[in-house]
Parts: structure tokens; sequence; C-alpha cells
């Protein structure tokens, strides 16, 4: 990437597979908070295939505010992983929280996520640095762009240029909504600098009836992805419970973006 | 209305004219910031009209944070506003800053228009509250939607049941934005109340590159109207000079709404 | 006032009969929230008198969030105010909510209180800048250093010079306590301007167990008054019941704010 | 700790040699923001100590926001920094920023601080409980209070009792000051946790001429321990430059901070 901050070069495309982000197309990626089982895993796979997501998310490691609550299948779920993804033929994107993580989580995931609460961790953007797979950065509960764009610098200084910015709400001082989602940011991005940007609606609501409303807003206000927490029956997830939608919710949800893609002349990726 | 605050009995909904707000139709409101003269708000009015806005929005009265600023024409705009409006054929929304400008600034408006700063002025809005026009209700700079809600009581139990909230970008620690737009509340404000909801992207962005995708993010949030700033040439404007569009630009924006509202099976309200 | 901004001049020295805000001595203002009667204004004048205040606050009239809320007595408490004042021989700070109760309220305040949701209201600020009474200017919840230092010169370019800044605490995320007091602004508005501060650590933390410590932190940051409620029996307040003091526990307060005013060379302002 | 959050037993005392932290005594804690060199440190550390200092801070390890700054002296400054503490007999609190620097620098550190970009590094903080050390955890930019005590929590779960809280400004949407000092929050630990508690005024503050003031507020709100950033010419800093003092505007603030110690009957920490 000459310079991800430079404006007027168009957005540096980042290639998966065969997805590209930041050409244009729109992608669904869907799945799970936490894998919780290998069925659990599959069983949300192949719904979240089959109501048009092309791209799989599912936390293998998670950061949890209070120690007490589940952290994540860890290690044990890695075999599991890989099979499932071959079995559905999706890419994954999965949290990585921790650098002595890297190399063991590089061999079942497609992109690394950073989450938001390590934006500023610069000893694992730098490691991630060294790696070949795409980093999706997701942006500081109260991060400055500007903070924001400099972390994705020690990824870039490390040599990896494949970096997307994940707006997925900040914190303000309205609590009807769990954050507060940016989408002004996001406009931003698209227009002064060259990341794709992919746009979280679950976290950025935290409330299950408005995921519909701000994936539209996010389309329109330029997003190339969305990612979107989707459990087999939401009420027994393992995390964030109260944010993920039904396979169902989340059809009408592709259904709908498409739609709306679609009058803006952008298709959506298909598998 | 029985209660704004209820859900499930879909919008209340608000009529001037021919128009309505609430009731899947998608209202584009224009005008200038400030109304500077007769001749700059007959072109402008002129101009948004022939890119499609179909009610006129126009400052007479002007809340400024500084005193020196330009404070607006004040009742010398009377007359011409009158004529005007009367020659384009569109309705008019301005802002009312004082309780004492309610019975004369009622001859030449059709929707009174509360500014952020007025939020908490409840003797302003008690006394909106016996008048029989709408009233459009913006959002403090850090209202939590509680206040806000609580705010729209004042007017409603003073007798005006027409109160529609309009979101302008609340405060946050973010800068490359003037505000942060909350589209979320926005989604919330559809999902759990019974106002019709306007959005104004220009102050939600002060970025004349972020109002077009702010205006489609706004229509996906499920916005009943959009009210944008507009001058015939923005540099000369004497207020908002650095978030007003051109005639052009807002034709696009214009264009593009359309799309958008269409796919998602709704029509842009026309003259 | 040569220039308000301007530092290295001193305090712009505001004077209330024999009080002085500014010239380096700590006023003790205090009092209920709502004045709610005869009896129960005077207890709690002659109450905060024994403690150790010298100045009264009380509110005729209030700013409530909701409009079902007690709104206060209004002009009914004229009369019985004035005799108070004159029985326990104390000056008076109370709320302007409306331009046109300036001039009846003006026979009964010494100093007019402009509350945080009427920062922005420039047209009563401008009005108080034609009366020749002090101006306690709180901050906006919301409000930046630069649109607090312009309210103030609204009503000093109205030709009133007397304005004192009160900080009460500016909204956050942060929810254990009410608000959260900028006492780092507090620091700075006496290092970079000339305005005399009040601090309000009622309002600024909402929580009686803080005060005494905010208090003794407000005069370390440099405040020139803490303005406090009290109450005779604070779960009977018929506004902000939840943070008002009673007498002894406002004694306690002024007891150790006066060792902390010492201990610096600063002497408390006595009737 | 029997439970940090429970009320009502006292403050836990943490004890670094003949240090105490919560026992009702002031602690004074001064040094570079980042080690720059041995004789740097050296002059640093006895400047404070001459000023009235009794506990060492200054960074081995640095984050930076940016890749392109000094990131610290790292190993490389090991063995002086055992050195400099031995000649002027005093304990080092330092950063860590890397489960992976835990065991070499338990070897030069007497207390472990965790900055605010890693409050939510859960995987650091679970480490630090598996030592013997205590552990200054500062708050997050813009952690909640529920947040910052579950931070706590993980290194207590891990088996270490000692944390520190330590206040050092959140972000809000005012930038007079660097970060909005929340010494309500401080008031409320006091009064509702067990945690001692820290403030941070240099970078609560940002702005030299702020960070007396502050600091008599922080003693004032009750903190048991500050500290502070003193370079021997604050201009040349490698870091924080904008926010360093000298040695004497630092023996002013162990001077005043003193005196209202005193007053409220509390005693300064000695070496």
């Amino acid at each position: 990437m000459a310079s991800p901050q430079k404006s007027g070069f168009g957005t540096h495309v980042v290639k998966v597979g065969k997805h590209t982000f930041g050409a244009g197309r729109l992608t669904l990626i869907a799945g799970p908070c936490s894998i919780e089982s290998r069925e659990h895993f599959l069983e949300t796979a192949e719904g979240v295939k089959a109501a048009g997501a092309s791209f799989l998310r599912g936390g293998v490691y998670k950061m949890r505010t209070s120690p007490e609550s589940f952290q994540g299948v860890g290690p044990a779920g890695f075999s599991y992983v890989a099979e499932v993804k071959k079995q559905v033929g999706m890419p994954l994107v999965s949290e990585v929280t921790d650098p002595r993580q890297i190399s063991d989580l590089a061999n079942i995931v497609d992109m690394f996520q950073v989450g938001s609460r390590n934006m500023y961790n610069y000893e694992l953007l730098r490691e991630l640095g060294a790696t070949r797979k795409p980093v999706l950065l997701k942006r500081g509960f109260s991060a400055t762009v500007d903070e924001w764009l400099k972390a994705a610098d020690y990824v870039i200084k490390g040599g990896n240029d494949d970096v997307l910015l994940c707006e997925r709400g900040i914190r303000t001082f309205e609590s009807k909504t769990r954050n507060t989602l940016d989408l002004g940011t996001v406009a931003w991005l698209k227009a002064h600098t060259q990341f794709p940007v992919v746009v979280d609606p679950s976290h950025g609501t935290g409330r299950p009836e408005l995921i519909l409303p701000m994936s539209l807003a996010a389309v329109g206000a330029g997003a190339d992805a969305l990612i979107i927490e989707v459990h087999p029956r939401p009420s027994e997830a393992l995390s964030d419970a109260d944010q993920a939608l039904n396979f169902e919710q989340f059809e009408k949800i592709a259904r709908d973006v498409r739609k709306v893609a679609h009058a803006l002349g952008r298709e959506v990726e298909s598998l």
C-alpha cells in the first residue's frame, strides 16, 4: 500500500481467496460471537451460509470484562474449526488476544481480528505485521480516528499492508444503545483513507431490533463489509446473547442489504 | 397522540398541507442555514425545488455561539419570506429562539424548529404547546434520549401533539466530524416511539463530502425526513459556510436518496 | 473588566455587599435546591448560617427535565423570600429561567444564577447584561470551555462585567457519579481567565458521601466559592433529594474546608 | 484481601518495603516519563528525592500512539536502573506492556504499572496476578468504574491482592486539558472500595501549570498517592515533554501538598 492515509488513489483492495474487500463489492460476514462446540459452529455456519453470508466470524479466544465469564474454547477447538470451515467452504475471521496465539491461530483463520480492547496493544499489532494474513482492526471503545490510523500503522510498518478498519460503536453518554455506532467516521474513512471499512452493527447497537436498520445505514455510509453475530438459538448463547440474531432475522438483513447495495450499483459478494 | 413513547401503534402522522411525516414517505427539507436577503432566499428556494426538495428550511433568528457572529435578519425578513414561500409554493420550517417570537413567527412558518441549544428551554416548549403548528425538536448536543422525550412532553402537555424529533449529531471525543450523527438512536426512536424522525446530516457531520453518504445512511436507519443546508454559493454563506452544499451537490443527494428509498419500498414526498 | 480572557491581571473581583469573589477569600454558598415554603426557607437559612455559610442559594423557579416534576414556588414566594433574607442577614443567589422574570426577580436576589440548561440561552444572557447584578453562569452539561466563555461574553457585551463561572459537572460515559466534576477546568480557568470560579459539588457528584471530599478538592483546585445544597431533612426535599446534605454534614464540610483554605493561606468569607 | 469491592472494612494496605499505601499516609511518586539514559535517570532520581518524593517512577518500555515515536530503552536499561535505585535508595514503579516482560522486569521494579492502554489486556493482568509484586492499575481512557474493578479482579483472581487503582484522566469532549481528571471517581473509590487510590495529575491535565492545583485537589479528594512526571530539563524530554515538571516546580508541589495533608491530619511518606 503506497500510503493508507492518502486519498485519491482508491481503496487498497484486500484479497482473501476469491473474496475482495475494497473493490466495490459488499461482503456479509456472519457467525457466532463465541464458537461453543463443533455442533454449534457447524449449525451456525450452515445457517448463515444458507441465509446469504459468504464469510464466517467466530471467536475461539474471548476477551471478557469479568474473569468469571466464559473465555472461549481456546486451542481445544482448533481441529473442529478447521473441519467446519472446509465442510461449508467459507473463510474465517477470528480474534487474536495475545501475540503468543498468532502462530497456531494462523493455521485456522483467513483473517485475524483485533478486538476493541486490543487496539492499543502495539506489541500484538507489530507481530501481526509480520504475518501474511489480513488484519481486521476494530476501533477502540473511545479511540479517535487518529489513534486508530496510527494503530493500523503498527501493522503496516511490520510489513503487512492488508488492514481493514472495523467500526463497532464508540462510548458516549447515551445508554439506550450499547454503543454509538459512528457511521460518520465510516464515511470519513471512505473519503479520506484507502482502508476497506467493515461495520459491526451487532456490537454497535447491542439490540437485535436495531441491527437491520443499522446494517442498511452502514451500506448507505459506504461500508465494504458487515460483520454480524448470529446464533441458532440466541437466548442460549454463551456470550453476547442479548445481541445475537437468529437465522431468520439474519436472512432478512441479507435480503434488504442486497436491495440497497443494488440500488447504489454495488454487488454483494457470494461464495 | 395517545402516548408517544408506547410502541406498536405505528408512527403518529404529522400533516403540513399535503405533506405527511411518519406515514412511510420520505421528505427532503432543504434551504439556507440563515436567510440572508430576499434575493438569496428566493434563489435558494428555487434551486432546492428544482433539485428535488419539497419543504424549505431557513433561519430568520440564529443562535450563535459568539455574540460577534451574524444573528439572523430577524423581523425585517418577515414580509419577503412570506412572498418567497408563496412564489415557490413550498412550506417552511424556521427556528424560534424566544417565546416572545412565537406569535409573529407563526405568520410565516409552517413548522417551528427548536434548536439544540433550546432543547432544555422548557418555557419555550410549553408555549409552543399552545400553538397549532408542528414542532421540529432538535436533540440537545448531549441530551440523552430520555431527556429528549421528556422535552417533547413539554410540548405535548401544552396541547400540541405534532412533534417531530430531529437528530443532528451529538458531542463526543471525536473531532474529525463536527458532531457524531447518532443513527442508532434514530433506529431506536423508530422502533420504540411514535414520533416521526428527521435527520440533519449537515450539522451531523459538518463536512460537505460526508453529507451524501450520511443522507443515504439516514434513510437506511429509517428517517422520515432529511433536513439539509444548501446555499447558491456556499463559500459566501453568512453562517455554516463550511457545511453548506451547492445545488449540484444537493441534487445528487436527492437522486441517490430516491434510489435507496425506492429499494426499500418507500416514496419520496413531492410538491 | 479589561478582558476576562486575558491572563496576568489577576481575577476580576465581584462585590456583593461586603462579600468579594475573586480576591482570594473563599465563600460558602448554601441553601435548598428549591425554596419550598416560608418555614422551610427560614429553617434552612438559619441552619446553614449557623453551620458557616455566608451566602444563600435557593430556587424560586426550577428547570425540571419532566413537566410532571415540581417547578418551583414562583412569584408566590417573593415576599417571604425577601423577609427571610432580611431576618438572617444573608445575600441570595437564585436561578432565572426566562428573560421575562428578570425585573421582578431583581427585587429579591443579589446575584442571578443561569442554570446549565440555559447556558446557551443567549437572549436571557443578553438581557442579564443590562442588569446591575452579578451573574453566576453555570456551565452547560457538555459545554466546552470556549462555548462557556463566549456565553459569558453575551452578558459582558450587554454591559455587565460581573460574571462568575460555576463548574457543576459535565456529562461523560461514567455513571457512578451523576456528573463528572471537571476540576481540571477550574484550575485552567483560574490560570487563564479573570473570572471568579464557583464549584457546585452537589450537582457535580449527585451523591452525599462525595460532597465533602469534592469540596476539599475544589478548594485545592482554586475555587473562589462553593455552592452546596442543604435541606433540614434531605429525604423530604421536593427536588434533588438524593444529593442534599443535612446541617450536620454541611457543618463538617465548612469546618474541613476552612482547614484546607487556611493551610493554603486563604480566608473564608464570614458574615 | 477479603473483597476489594466491599466497603466498611477500611482500605486494603499495600506494603512496599517500609512504604505503605492505604493506611492514611500520602506518598509522592515522581520521576521521568521515560528513562532515557543512566545519567538522565540518576539526575532525575536525585532531584525528585531532594524535592520530597519517596518513590520513583520511570518507563523502560513505552506504549506510544505512533510507531515512529521513542519506544523506551528496553532491556538495555535494566542494569543501570538497578544501580540508580540502589544509589538513591528509592523503590521504583515501571510499566509492563507485555506478559513476556514480567519475569525480567520483576528484577528491577518494586511495583508493576499497567498503563491505560493495557487496562483491558486481561492476559497481562492474569499473569501479573501470579507475581508477588503490587500492581498499579491505571484506568483506561474511557473505562467505566465497573470495568476497572473487574480488570482488578483479573489480578486478584490470579492470586495477587496488592492492586492500587490509578486515576489518570478520562476522555471527554473537552480539549483545554489533555484529559479530564475524574476526582469524583477517586472520592467514590475511597468511599466504596478497599483499594488504595493513586492520582496522576501529569497525564490528567497534560499542562504543567495545572499540576500543582490538581495535586492539591487530589489530596482533598482522598488520594493515597500522587504520581508525577519530572524531568531535569522538560523541553528535552523524549516523551511527554509538554507535561513534565522541572525540579523546582515539583518541589513547590511537594511543599504545598504537605500543607494540605497536614491540615487534614495526614502524614506524607518519607524515605
